[in-house]
């Protein structure tokens, strides 16, 4: 294992892990984790099979490097001036993920692999705790603004606009548009406001 | 394959099929969707092999119908009086479920296997419409109370308040408890009451 430091961006250790990453992606996006293999991530990367296993070591801790690119890459937190605002963009970014077919596919794979493997399970948490805590400060200077209640949980407000869109995802089905985002957006807000998510 | 008609509470074929289908949540909720195979779940239910292939055909077959029987076996929703005892009273319900080991497994393997197998997804959103469609009724009632504003939409209303927890189990993590149950109501209600949910 290489010390983080030692990674340089543009590298050959960063483009093997760019590569490795990508083809990994592209089989959870394409086959679902039952069928990611290291092997097969070596040549679909033109990556030495020894590289692979050496550096990543078993399917899961690929998963999971996998999630933590996943949350480095991210994009920033909006800056719209307005809760409504920030957090509708949070909503349609969260949306176009999920509606995106390879994306869409990979978090399923990757949520898919969670509910049986503790590892992955720890990695997805990781990926969601990254993400929530760059969008909180929306929140956060929403509620400094006098626009929220104090006490609000700024975290668990922005969890609420993707609840909705994970739920349909995975569980009840249903379109996942542009409208869904905006309606789940609006409606962590109303509840917010009306004091839901104070601790 | 029987008509249903021909399927008496109590009958032969009823035993039969409690018997197999509780054998598959058995092995869904112990081992996941992967480790499912009729021919165990015939031996756990000390049901004769062909029997089963003949019923259920598939794995797919026998989740679809496990969904199908986890849906005519749910709880009635809650007749309170009022909206926030209705909707408590349903996420403490889907809280409860998700939080037990078993209950919670099964959950988790049937939504794992959905991801991936579209005639379980099929069934499992048939699974979440006859859900929502049984609580839907505490929202109406509502909005004809004057509650809620016309025009809400009761089934949205009903979804949101199982979403967070959902996405608490799938997703993001964080303790599936009655605090969390009492929040996602909370939350669900007031933006209803905003009109979050107005189509």
């Amino acid at each position: 294992m290489e010390e983080p430091g030692s990674i340089r961006p543009g590298g050959r250790t960063a483009r093997v892990r760019a590569a490795v990453l990508r083809a990994a992606g592209d089989v959870l996006a394409e086959r679902g984790f039952a069928h990611l293999d290291l092997t097969d991530v070596a040549r679909r990367a033109e990556v030495g099979k020894t590289t692979v296993y050496r550096r990543w070591g078993t399917v899961t801790g690929l998963v999971a490097d996998l999630l933590t690119d996943m949350a480095d890459q991210s994009l920033p937190r909006a800056r719209t001036g307005s809760l409504e605002g920030d957090l509708r963009a949070n909503a349609r970014l969260v949306q176009r993920t999920l509606a995106d077919p390879r994306q869409g596919n990979l978090f399923r794979a990757v949520i898919a692999a969670a509910t049986c493997e503790p590892r992955t399970t720890e990695a997805l948490h990781r990926f969601y705790d990254t993400r929530v805590r760059e969008w909180a400060p929306c929140v956060e200077e929403a509620i400094d603004r006098g626009e929220l209640p104090a006490g609000t949980d700024a975290e668990e407000v922005v969890r609420a606009v993707s609840a909705p869109l994970y739920y349909r995802l995975l569980a009840a089905g249903g379109p996942l548009d542009e409208a869904t985002a905006d309606q789940a957006a609006n409606a962590a807000v109303a509840a917010a406001r009306a004091g839901a998510f104070v601790r």
